[in-house]
Order: structure tokens, then sequence, then C-alpha cells
């Protein structure tokens, strides 16, 4: 893992939390995208080194929405950055970690996902998180 | 706030988990180190332009063991690096915002530390990380 993208937080309200984020902790809002295949409404913020992604339901249902529902809103996801999703889904794969999907997922800013089994990581959700950018 | 200094997961062996984010996910440990003041034993992983701090409770108390009996080993707080806590801590007062404490507590690295209560933050713990390093 090269570093930390992003933090994704499930939130109930995006704009609520926009204006805490952006009027009391100080960060930048970066921008705002649906991800229909997520069913998702997020928002990008600067913390610096690494972008907070907070992530809105846009109905009853996903992992979003069950998130908030099992645990709250709250710290969902912890993304890091690689450079080639695929060979690093099988060199996991090649260590016997479980991934929750066969294929990478279509993600915020026209990345591609891909998320390691929680239990694996001792309850953290671990997202893999390419860009396209490979020469960066 | 500058930064994200380091993200803190709760857990219940420290060295357990070591070998997963150096084996598997292929982070470097950087130390490991006793914090008695918060009652966690502490390691530090270079996540690249962030730190992994894991933390174990050395007992039967203390925020980090309620964590992990309340919501399971996890991540349990993100923390921005600021380079003058006391300052911060004016600041987000002036503007409403509830601290866990009145004063900076003692934190891993003899670094000083304060938390935003998680209500502020809609579930999120945030804490303040001072390193005492003002030129950075």
């Amino acid at each position: 893992m090269e570093k930390v993208d992003h933090i994704g937080i499930s939130v109930r309200n995006l704009e609520e939390q926009i204006t805490y984020y952006t009027e009391v902790l100080g960060l930048k809002l970066l921008k705002i995208e649906e991800v229909p295949s997520q069913n998702v409404r997020v928002a990008f913020l600067d913390a610096g080194n690494v972008h907070i992604e907070l992530l809105e339901p846009l109905s009853e249902e996903g992992a979003i929405y069950n998130h908030i529902q099992k645990r709250g809103e709250g710290i969902q996801h912890v993304a890091f950055k690689v450079k080639d999703i695929r060979e690093e889904m099988q060199d996991l794969k090649g260590k016997g970690v479980r991934l929750l999907s066969e294929e990478p997922v279509p993600a915020a800013g026209g990345a591609e996902a891909a998320f390691i089994h929680p239990k694996e990581s001792f309850g953290v959700l671990y997202e893999l998180y390419d860009k396209g950018e490979k020469g960066d």
C-alpha cells in the first residue's frame, strides 16, 4: 500500500456536516458528487495530506445506509491509494486474504475500488482505490 | 487543522495485528511504546503520508478498552496535527465546540493531545495532536 487516499465517513446529512468541516474544522470543500453505483452522494474535503470523504446514502439501501443503521454515523472505511488495483487484488488473494468482490467496482472520482473483508483487518474496512494515475 | 497525523485503531492483540499490517499490507513498523497515562501500548506504522496507530489496552479500563467492549476492534479516532494545541483549543471553544478536557493530556511520542467531543463531529472522535514541532 502506497499511502492513504481518503478516510470515508458515513453521514445522514451532507450539507450539515460540510458546514461543520469547513467552518469549524477549517477544511476546504473540494467537490460534491453522486455515485449511483454505491447509492451515495459524496463530498470530498481537503485535510492536507489526505481527503475526507463524507458519504450520504441516496435511499434506504446500500453499505452506507446499512452502516448508519447498525453503528450510527462515523468512520466507515480507510482507502489506500494503489497504482494497479488488479495486481494488488491478486497479491492479496495470493496471501489468502478475502476481498468483498472478485473484480474492482466503480467508485467516486471515476476511480476503481475493491475492499478487503473487514474480518481480515480486525474490524477495519480497507479500500483499495485506484484513480488510474499510473505515473503518480 | 493542518493535516492528519495518524488514524488510531483499537486492537485486542498488538503483535497479531502488527504481523498483518507489515506482512500482508506491507506497512513499516516504526515503533512500539507504552503510554501509561492512557493505559495503552501502541504501535505506529508508516502508511506513507500518515501513520496508523494501533492501541492495545494495558488492562480492563480506559477509553480503548471501553471502545473494544462497546463496538469491537476498529477505528477509534483520527488525529489532526496542530502546531499550537492551546490556541486550537481556544479557537474551537470560541466556536462553541465541546472538548473532552480543559487542558491538553500527554499522548504517545511525547506529544500533547486533546479530543473534540464526538457528538460535535457526528460520531467521529477527532484528536488534536501537538508534537511540539513549532517549525514544521
